[in-house]
């Protein structure tokens, strides 16, 4: 396969929308006729093997809604490691159905260790031969350089939380360092600088960033640091971040970053209605139309 | 159950030795005999299913050698996960051979995350009722308190990744914030301030916090921000870390801190020997016996 980031600039760049639809999908917010297929009417928690399958059959609903739209999906792998073994199953066989309809796969699993253990994070999320069907995994970097290169693979990549969108991150992340620089600021000076090796033909790395779009003042002064670092950016929308969050992240052509959303898209349809998913592919529709434009792609 | 914390001090002063054998299988590594058990004689690298077997076998049998020495066991999730479902199915099997065995189980996640992934990754690891034989969890706390707080649980309890052993940890985690403190130390202060809430009978509360053995110099300071967080203390022997490191960790009682050794104690036997658990026994005493009088209960 080809370079990471080359892969998933063409891909955004064939939707005209750096967006990504995240699937975090929670039992308790299915659709009605999603949980009652699996578990019929009765209510209180579901079996575990109900949950399971209704969470199954959701996301691929989900991803046939929205995969004419955008160019890519981030599975949120607590959802589906909470389940255990069959939920570890079901987050394979959602990442191969996603990449099945020609879509980008981020797992947001959030890793973060060292030297072997890294390593085994990293296969267990790209496969031990690289072959599983996801494409980049976002990483922890708290644990510095050591925990971040087991993750760069010649054909994969990782998005590190450098500046996150929930309020909690500000104790840990915006605090000013003596030589001015913020703490996110010095995580992504470790970025820039692990993620030199590993820049695509399209000039961006297979080391990307998160950055939260509810950050937008911090944004100017990490792209500064990092060049070329493709942003992930949540916080879009459900979150509060808007348009103007987000243009500073991007370079003239639109490129540099991906913006996602999952709350706002996956649940966009009416849970009680038995058709759920035009709802949805609309949801997809209009912020890959609302990003594409203040990307200047469309 | 009873609180997290008063399990664990009552579990090393059972043992006179606060110390945990940490669980981190690699196939390559494992004896001889356990890795012709389940695949023959045959080089290369193993199908997964006799990988799995292997560290499976490899694991029980570990826990039955240091079971009598120490009192707690530290199990490395990537080691399992790498595997994908069957890992995660042994990784739950193993804990629960831990605890059969009167061992208190530490799982070693290092998840992070916010809300309900956060939550979800809680219920993963400590099961969907709290009932799942796993004490402990590792947690990175760079998403600050809301990454910290859905690991909270009644009669559970979480490390924080303070301070890491590992050399790169430095150019994140020991840079000087404006008003004097580390960016380790600033995580400290969200630490204490979010575990201030759940503090046992013994004065200790159900956050603990991860504190390299290399980074004595820190210690000293972090205890001074967390004196009611048990520190988790890795890079003890094979990384360097020695006794007078672990001693200011420590409180007159000796409480305060529980030492983990991995590599010098699970693959303390010589790979070639058919009879190696006897040398794995033997290191888990010594590692107890080293650290018991350190801690000035032996």
């Amino acid at each position: 396969m080809s370079h990471a980031a080359d892969r998933l600039i063409d891909a955004i760049e064939r939707c005209a929308a750096p967006v990504c639809v995240g699937l975090d999908p929670v039992f308790d917010r299915l659709p009605r006729v999603v949980r009652t297929a699996t578990m019929g009417a009765g209510c209180g928690s579901p079996p575990p093997d109900a949950a399971v399958a209704a969470i199954r059959s959701f996301a691929l609903a989900v991803l046939d809604a929205v995969a004419a739209h955008v160019p890519c999906v981030k599975l949120q792998s607590a959802c589906f490691e909470r389940y255990g073994p069959p939920g570890v199953e079901t987050l394979a066989d959602v990442a191969a159905a996603a990449r099945a309809r020609g879509l980008e796969v981020i797992l947001d699993a959030k890793r973060g260790d060292i030297g072997l253990s890294a390593a085994h994070y990293a296969a267990a999320a790209f496969g031990p031969d690289d072959t599983a069907p996801v494409d980049w995994i976002t990483v922890n970097g708290y644990l510095g350089a050591d925990g971040i290169e087991p993750f760069l693979r010649p054909d994969r990549g990782a998005f590190v939380l450098v500046r996150t969108s929930n309020p909690g991150g500000d104790a840990i992340q915006a605090p000013m360092l003596g030589d001015g620089r913020t703490v996110a600021e010095c995580v992504a000076g470790v970025v820039a600088s692990v993620g030199a090796s590993s820049i695509g033909a399209c000039g961006f790395s297979a080391l990307g960033a998160v950055v939260g779009a509810t950050k937008a003042t911090d944004a100017e002064r990490l792209r500064d640091i990092m060049p070329r670092q493709i942003f992930l950016v949540p916080g879009f929308g459900a979150q509060g971040g808007g348009a103007d969050d987000v243009r500073p992240m991007l370079d003239t052509g639109g490129r540099g970053a991906i913006v996602t959303a999952s709350r706002s898209v996956i649940y966009a349809g009416d849970p009680d209605a038995d058709t759920w998913t035009a709802a949805v592919a609309d949801a997809a529709r209009r912020l890959a139309d609302d990003v594409g434009r203040v990307a200047g792609m469309r």
